[in-house]
């Protein structure tokens, strides 16, 4: 059970959180290349309402912030995959949770939102 | 345990979550009213990195998503207080989950966040 004081160090936790997901496509690139979807062009088709351009700027964000790490495959045609490091993992189950508590309020959260 | 294929309604709850709570002030907003900082100037005075007018924004938001609903007491001088629906109430342990994670790797976070 959660307490109502709430601890200064898990505010601060919250904050760490929200500087590492925010960002509109950043939990979804995260939960994406964790499904197995690594490649740029895969993640562009899997986010079409997102530009390339702030997926890219999204990405290196999240490589800045030790979340993901980039290989780049030295063989032609150039290829590149986006993978999760240790951290990254991490927030797997985290992103779990907050996507089930979606889930369980989706059909309220959907007319919400449309309205 | 979580597994490697993620439904597509799981995809769909973290889209709702984020629609919900993306936004540089909105989890902050509600921990800190969750902890009973309910009125608009102390909410101010607990952020006081965020301009006024982008706070009332995001409790706008928050209270048309079905998070918060505002309270204008009938007195002077004139008060307004902010509190959490129940589906805003519902959130707290998704939160609470979140910020534990960030508690856990606040080292590593905060230097790769500075950096």
């Amino acid at each position: 059970m959660y307490q109502k004081k709430i601890p200064v160090s898990l505010d601060c936790g919250l904050h760490l959180f929200m500087e590492v997901v925010n960002g509109k496509w950043k939990a979804n690139l995260i939960w994406s290349i964790y499904s197995g979807i690594k490649r740029p062009g895969e993640l562009q088709r899997k986010l079409p309402n997102a530009s390339r351009r702030v997926l890219d700027t999204q990405l290196k964000q999240l490589i800045d912030h030790g979340i993901l790490y980039k290989i780049t495959f030295d063989e032609l045609p150039f290829k590149v995959e986006y993978e999760l490091t240790v951290l990254g993992k991490s927030l797997i189950p985290a992103i779990m949770y907050v996507a089930q508590w979606g889930e369980d309020h989706r059909a309220e959260l959907e007319n919400l939102i449309k309205t």
